[in-house]
């Protein structure tokens, strides 16, 4: 099913006409195409729906791009970034070719979508500034980590499922909750899988975000839950190459704290905001796709 | 004129809603706004009009503080670029920002504006992508630099001259080969500024071009016109700092052949073509600009 919508991708990077931009394309490390899978269950698989698949997934890919140059990122899911196999320059205007050409096949489709998926794009670019403004300090709002993940992740989704709706002829305020939902509960799942899994099951260093200044969730919540010794401790970690006595030291609190389960039951709220929202809908798939992302290890 | 395109630039930014965002935007050297002069001489002070400057103006602004992160440019007309005064992370996504509120507003205009304005700044990405692979090596090809700077300077002046004419239900194909060629005429004049003027002139480093790896036009006409000896000489200078006396050098090869006067006559050539496509137009202003181009000093 997603064959067509990396076929279509090819088709609009080939329009590009330029050998070198098409080879490049060729190596950048492929997602798992969330966010055509959503718009394909949502819209069926019409040629209009495959086409805003492409348009989506060649905008997520670009955003990658320019992330890995933010995030002075080495690998992507194990494999080497653009800018590493490349350099820096080459991995920000082959964003820019890609992210262009998905705006010009946008022009051509349905204005609301058009609007809906160029208007996420701002704030998925607004939310990796504030993620690097809130990294530089130890953030311990939870309320701007939600509306950073929000703009940085949730956007692009929420776009993707609200233009399936308004493609499908549904309710798109419905499936705009759906994926704003589904988007936040992926982002958090995902820093937890930074702190519970290893590097080699990440494709990229573990207990790495909060080296890096993430303060993410669990982080937040340990933090209001630890003595002030402890608080003064922890403070003290961030934004540091830790050593393993002292990751030990932050992992054994998590545990004592229970602060995964208790990060994990946030996303599982907001997963069932989601499903609330679209609970008319019966679409059994969908409701999957939540729990694969609840469950997911990798 | 052009007061009322920065006010929409301005209202088009707050729109984005962030603080941050809005404080760079008001930090970044603003341009002499070339495009939206030509596209209110096309298309008249309409409420559309001024909104397509004001979209072609964020494109333009977006993909300079791209170029400036791809040069590694400290200063832009004398002022510190935004990568300088923050860092090459935020002019990024700055730049990202910038770019999709455009592509935004521009789904909200008419079709053909919107696919013709998007489409070209694929083109210009590309263009830049070109512009650095050329510079790895001493380029003698000058089709492969008049297509490097079509796309990477010539495409958004051509697609904003068609696109003024569209919304004035004027020819757009005279109108595109008029963007077109100005848009050639103003990169061959820039090149050569790199060469004729001082550094305070510029605002940036004088003859840097060449040690950049850029061997624009004049360089290109300069080397097939020198001795094998002097050929030799001038490939050993590529890329290097050079000293005075290696600069002077350069200078005497290029006065002694007559290069300036040369590569002015292409530029001519082309001002030519393009005021060809409009002489039915009778419009002096678009007349006196293309004069002012090929005359202006810095």
């Amino acid at each position: 099913m997603l064959d067509i919508v990396s076929q279509a991708m090819y088709k609009f990077v080939q329009q590009c006409d330029d050998a070198h931009v098409l080879n490049l394309y060729n190596q950048i490390e492929r997602g798992k195409m969330l966010r055509s899978k959503l718009i394909l269950l949502i819209a069926g698989q019409t040629p209009q729906a495959v086409e805003l698949c492409a348009v989506v997934e060649l905008i997520h890919l670009s955003s990658l791009l320019h992330d890995d140059v933010l995030d002075e990122a080495h690998t992507r899911r194990g494999r080497p970034t653009i800018h590493m196999l490349f350099d820096t320059k080459t991995a920000i205007m082959l964003g820019d070719v890609l992210y262009s050409k998905a705006f010009s096949q946008l022009s051509l489709m349905d204005k609301e979508v058009a609007y809906t998926v160029s208007s996420a794009v701002t704030s998925l670019s607004i939310g990796e500034m504030i993620d690097i403004e809130l990294s530089k300090s130890f953030n311990t709002n939870q309320q701007s980590y939600m509306d950073m993940i929000d703009k940085k992740t949730a956007s692009l989704l929420e776009a993707s499922t609200k233009s399936a709706a308004i493609l499908a002829d549904k309710d798109k305020d419905s499936f705009a909750i759906y994926g704003k939902s589904l988007g936040l509960c992926f982002q958090i799942v995902d820093d937890i899988l930074d702190i519970t899994q290893d590097s080699e099951t990440l494709g990229k260093p573990a207990m790495n975000d909060f080296k890096e200044g993430k303060t993410t969730l669990s982080y937040m919540l340990l933090y209001h839950e630890l003595s002030d010794d402890d608080k003064t401790k922890l403070r003290s970690y961030f934004k540091k190459e830790l050593s393993t006595d002292e990751l030990n030291w932050i992992k054994e609190k998590i545990k004592k704290h229970d602060t995964i389960d208790k990060t994990r039951q946030i996303a599982k709220n907001l997963a069932k905001d989601g499903l609330n929202a679209i609970k008319h809908e019966q679409n059994k798939k969908l409701f999957d796709i939540i729990q694969d992302i609840l469950n997911r290890e990798r």
